[in-house]
């Protein structure tokens, strides 16, 4: 695939990544490691939340929504570093068995005012599940090299 | 430790977690599932990045500040479901070796409108490293459960 740079992404356009079927043991292992609360790690006893049963913690949906992103490899050349996300929402909970794929639109793009080889953007993420519902939304601000 | 629900926190109060050392391991662990850029992952290559060597991904920091404020207890009894993030900003790179604490901070609360054993509250999540610097900033917003 061609490198794409900051200039390659056409401001309105909607790109897809690939798609990933969350396995229990993913959802497991980032719980145990960054959110073990019971709904996240013990199958049995999450019947009983309000989610009626196992749900992905929030932060590993959105590293999912990034993740899912990268795959595309059309951020290999470019990515300079992170600015921030606004503007995240959870819409609904992702159980493990899910399969997610994330919808991602430019929403503008600028030079940098002191570096002329880089430029800063904002892409609005739609993170949808196989019955094409929205599940996580947000809105990430990045550092992208401009064509050399 | 006694249970904490929604009237307990203090708008304004400034809360801090415990702390954190990162990991090599945990820093490529996280890169290599949901962040595979090589300043995350290849300590040799990231000498040439934009960071000088091995950084953590942006979503694993956002992950382990809410980690780090779990780790209180202070929303084992409430906590009912995460409703978004708001203004995220990565500020500084974090390395592995880093120390990380998150102090936390009760924006608002207010009652749901539909349902009256909850409410809305927000909270401002400082992760500073052990030079005191802030890393990451961040705006969440969570359903907790009110005192029965």
């Amino acid at each position: 695939m061609a490198d794409y740079y900051l200039e390659d992404f056409e401001p309105g356009r909607t790109y897809t990544s690939p798609s990933l079927t969350v396995t229990d043991a993913e959802a497991v292992d980032f719980a145990r490691r960054y959110d073990p609360q019971y709904f996240h790690l013990d199958p049995v006893a999450a019947r009983d939340s309000v989610f009626g049963g196992l749900v992905l913690g929030g932060f590993q949906t959105a590293a999912i929504s990034w993740a899912l992103v990268q795959q595309t490899r059309m951020f290999d050349a470019s990515a300079l570093a992170g600015i921030g996300v606004d503007e995240l929402r959870w819409h609904k909970p992702v159980r493990p068995g899910d399969t997610l794929r994330c919808d991602f639109t430019l929403i503008d793009a600028r030079a940098s005012r002191t570096q002329d080889d880089r430029g800063i953007v904002r892409f609005r993420y739609e993170l949808k599940n196989q019955r094409d519902e929205l599940v996580l939304s947000l809105v990430i601000i990045q550092l992208l090299r401009r064509r050399p």
